[in-house]
């Protein structure tokens, strides 16, 4: 059946999908009136829904059934990563990732990146499409590209001599003991994790990460690209989590 | 350090690179007489070298130090995976799958698959190209596409009452109950994995891999698309092995 991302439905009982959502499904997909098509609002809700009206231009349909909460995962992912030199590259990561489970994306700008403007929208429109390909009533948010420092400088303060609510964690290629998700993390909890650049956070980084109360993370013994190293964090929580 | 992927090593002290090699060695690195080099066989072994002789065609080198099973994992992973249509999706999961792990890759002709014709010497070279930024002494085999059919009747008869040696397991989106790896798989143990077309296995496909000792596989609540669900079992099974 047929998937629409509507972020604005709310709790009607009709709805008329936008210009560009009514003209695929009447005109490109050619559905009529009386077929079922299914909605996701992106904060976990999954509608069933008939047309009632199949006009090209505001085509209507009756709501018939709600599930709130649909594939609601036990635990809230949140990776802030350096935008990798190669769009692409980026752009992959964010439609994997949308698959394998995340909540939130953040374009970290660190001291070595290479790429320090992204175009978001472009970004978001690929994510939507991972959202539906993959029948998830969750979309991600997407922030804007923040400062490395910035970033740290915006998070909860840690209360003295105790951890952070969300585990935080940050990958890095350079020396020091490192920890798998599998010692870290505990089924159910949310998890922060950093991804650096191409050429690795700064040892500096680095140190104000660990004075935030960051872990160093482990993903195994080979060196991984950026963007393999943001999906691993997301298959790795999945599978602890399942 | 500069990483070469050189086969044909074996037990020699020294080596020359192949004339596209010690072109790339001399003349687009322009790296010098007594500089040192990395070079993989793909079979575990690690070198290091020292260039004896830069010469543009034939750049000999001088083996000072060799380490073997370099990197080697706890298990053996091969998936059979129908190639996705888009031929840029096949080839990331091989690039993906390289930096993840893993060992063997037959690329699986079912019944639904759109795509039946590949250029596995491209793809070769793709693989080639992620063992070298992965720093990984294995080079993964890639084999000739194959009929499911012909690939099912090629595999070690399972002694009656018995359980296969390697752990068989197939991704299919069909009904009935599936088995996370977290149940099934072993740490050490070996994996052979199936994972199907865009359009999945078609039943009498799911039927005949049951048959034949294969246990249905879950991945997680939601849809995987082909090449996700074959990275998914790599980065799963690195986990569990950790």
């Amino acid at each position: 059946m047929q998937l629409f991302y509507t972020p604005d439905i709310e709790e009607a009982k009709v709805y008329a999908l936008n210009e560009a959502e009514s003209r695929h499904c009447v005109k490109v997909l050619r559905l009529q009136e009386g077929a079922f098509v299914q909605l996701v609002d992106g904060k976990g809700g999954f509608y069933t829904a008939r047309i009632a009206k199949a006009d090209p231009k505001h085509c209507a349909l009756e709501i018939t059934a709600v599930e709130r909460d649909f594939g609601k995962r036990p635990y809230r992912l949140h990776i802030a990563i350096a935008p990798t030199k190669n769009t692409d590259r980026f752009e992959w990561f964010l439609e994997k990732a949308t698959e394998a489970g995340i909540d939130e994306i953040t374009p970290l700008i660190c001291g070595r990146s290479e790429r320090r403007v992204l175009r978001t929208d472009r970004l978001f429109k690929r994510i939507t499409s991972a959202v539906k390909q993959s029948l998830r009533a969750y979309h991600p948010v997407l922030n804007e590209p923040i400062d490395f420092a910035d970033f740290m400088k915006g998070l909860p303060a840690v209360p003295e001599g105790g951890k952070p609510e969300v585990l935080r964690c940050i990958a890095h290629c350079g020396h020091g003991p490192k920890h798998s998700l599998k010692e870290t993390a505990q089924p159910g909890r949310d998890v922060l994790a950093l991804i650096g650049p191409e050429g690795d956070f700064t040892p500096e980084e680095v140190a104000e990460a660990l004075r935030c109360g960051f872990i160093p993370l482990g993903l195994g013994e080979t060196r991984l690209r950026t963007e393999t190293a943001g999906l691993a964090v997301c298959f790795e929580l999945s599978f602890l989590n399942r």
